[in-house]
């Protein structure tokens, strides 16, 4: 134990988090801090600026002396926020959500998630996972000492989630399932309904509680989007994750939501009252009063992303030993460079020395090794700028 | 589990919150729906204007579409936020923190305490809490399975932290002190800087690790603010909690901080990345550009809550069974109301029953009990009318 630097009382502390020196982000930052120039497409997030009456809303209600919006809110979210909530997953999926009993607002989908696990799972109980999948996911599930299994996502011209290969590992033993559609970092989509509905009965008759985290269910393309809420209008098996931090280009102001059973949305409300106390106040305001009118400004981005996602997956397929399937939704593209180059440490690595940053596939399981995720919710002279990077990286 | 209606595959989940459908809260929020002229005093909050400046250079930075303000910033906070924050702590306390390496911006100082906990305390951990102290301290503690001791605050004209009660039940067996001065919900403090100066060698000599809950430190009224953060530069035994939210009255931006060793700052960075990404955006850019001219409206709001809490102890103590101890620090009075009504709940529903909502004494500990809490943190007409309400309340 000797030179850590940490001290004898801290040398005595087990880290919580293994390689906390070494984590590739860090490594990652380390080498970005001395290039101005990098394009950074390895950060989740919606990069284009968020609407224009949102934000001026926001700063309107900022100023407002009379009704204050800087205090607290309730734990729970704000009423008229829960509400409009429950208005937009009326007309986007044809839901009936109690605003008052089904509904918890949370700083970004993360929290969402983090409480439903806090809450749902317990050590020793065996998940299904997607994988490749959201590394976070991976990280909570296996800090709250879950047993792990996979179900590995499909390939075809277009990742996609195969709803046989999740049926094929429900048993009376599973307790939690998460099905991540449109999926980070692959874009893959359950689009079948009527499969969705089999997993679902499958999970009633196991006893087994599905969650579904639709945080990228406004940027889809291939139809339109069976959201798992139509498919458990009682929540006796299944929790709902979304955000609006990343449909709306706000990823900043933290704001995501649980949609869950009444006794569910209690337990984690009292939970959340000691992991943040409330949701950001001003996002929850100025979305109270801007959703009604939010779908014009999706459906702009959504068909933005998708022209992006045609031209990136058309330039990149066109390079000599990447293979790049379609995204049937959300914000990234996971192209296959295995040809160029093994090992997506050293791809991300070479990738960043020709000035574009990506997030390495290996971290989303063994499946994304040899593969890069990419993102493409972001203004095309930004990608158009990667893409030329890319080419002189994988023809060097 | 008959009728539960939660259905059978949430019956099988043993419940994390036992009370969570009955908690007093809940109760209060029920009774206060139905009368919307209720004089709030029950939420520890600022309950005034944030500085006019800070607002406006929040709306301005919201506006900007070139900068953008609301993308993710890094998950320890944007540089420039700590920086603000490192020459904040230099000028207010002496205190030479390293913003690039001991200081991670969280949501709000729940989160920050929650990480902390997270990663210091293990299963089975002895904990040394303050009684009366603030309740989710005790819930997380609890939750994270650590034994917990209490010392007790000690009770004068004010409540103070009594430095003798913390020396005598330090031992090796200890892993955790949390010292919060000023106090939620008494006001107490640690005014004797060489009283703090024993514990920190005390924990030293015994590899107790303390944890300085310091979010109320901008609001004292007993000479100049003793930070333990002069007291191990080196980090190796402390941590401090911290929180703009209080300070600023801006509670709903959710902006607080810890202050810590590089290596624990390091573990809860990777830790925050599940919990909840970054702290809100747009406080931190807000925060990094107004801090440095933050002192002024901090001694006006300071002198402001000592006005109104004093006012407030000569009042109370003028009506008949109240007892009512002043505060050294903090937002809060704790009066004793047990010869008017034992029950500190019972109270605080008569008060409620009145047009005043308080927090009950006992969710504090059980010295609490026969005390209510009452925010004086707010504008002195909505504290007078109060404090009439209270009048009649008692003398009924």
């Amino acid at each position: 134990m000797e030179g850590t630097g940490r001290g004898r009382t801290l040398d005595k502390v087990e880290p919580l988090i293994k390689d906390s020196d070494q984590s590739p982000m860090a490594a990652m930052k380390r080498i970005m801090q001395d290039q101005p120039d990098i394009v950074n497409m390895a950060i989740g997030e919606a990069n284009f600026d968020p609407p224009a009456a949102l934000v001026d809303i926001a700063c309107r209600l900022l100023q407002d002396k009379v009704d204050r919006r800087s205090l607290y809110t309730p734990i729970r979210g704000l009423p008229q926020t829960r509400q409009a909530v429950a208005r937009f997953l009326k007309r986007n999926f044809d839901a009936d959500v109690d605003p008052e009993e089904n509904i918890l607002m949370t700083c970004g989908g993360t929290e969402a998630l983090n409480l439903a696990i806090t809450v749902l799972v317990r050590p020793g109980d065996k998940v299904l996972l997607p994988e490749p999948g959201w590394g976070p996911m991976m990280s909570l599930m296996e800090r709250r000492g879950a047993v792990i299994e996979y179900y590995t996502l499909g390939l075809g011209d277009a990742w996609y989630v195969d709803p046989e290969a999740i049926l094929a590992k429900m048993d009376p033993s599973v307790k939690i399932l998460v099905v991540n559609s449109p999926s980070n970092p692959t874009g893959a989509m359950l689009t079948d309904r009527a499969a969705w509905k089999r997993i679902m009965e499958k999970a009633k008759e196991y006893d087994i509680f599905v969650f579904s985290d639709e945080v990228y269910h406004a940027y889809t393309y291939e139809g339109s989007y069976p959201s798992a809420l139509k498919l458990d209008p009682s929540f006796e098996n299944l929790l709902v994750i979304n955000s609006f931090s990343k449909s709306f280009a706000v990823m900043g102001w933290r704001l995501g939501m649980v949609i869950a059973h009444p006794w569910l949305i209690r337990q984690m409300d009292v939970c959340k009252e000691t992991v943040t106390a409330c949701a950001p106040s001003i996002a929850q305001w100025a979305f109270a009063e801007y959703l009604d009118d939010g779908e014009e400004y999706l459906d702009r981005m959504r068909a933005m992303c998708q022209d992006n996602m045609d031209k990136m997956v058309a330039r990149l397929n066109a390079m000599p030993g990447v293979k790049c399937p379609k995204a049937q939704g959300g914000f990234y593209l996971f192209p296959d460079f295995s040809a160029v180059e093994p090992s997506s440490a050293a791809m991300a690595e070479r990738l960043l020395r020709n000035g574009v940053a990506v997030a390495r596939g290996s971290a989303f399981g063994p499946h994304g090794e040899g593969c890069a995720r990419l993102l493409f919710s972001a203004h095309w002279q930004n990608i158009a700028k990667a893409l030329d990077r890319i080419e002189k990286a994988v023809t060097a």
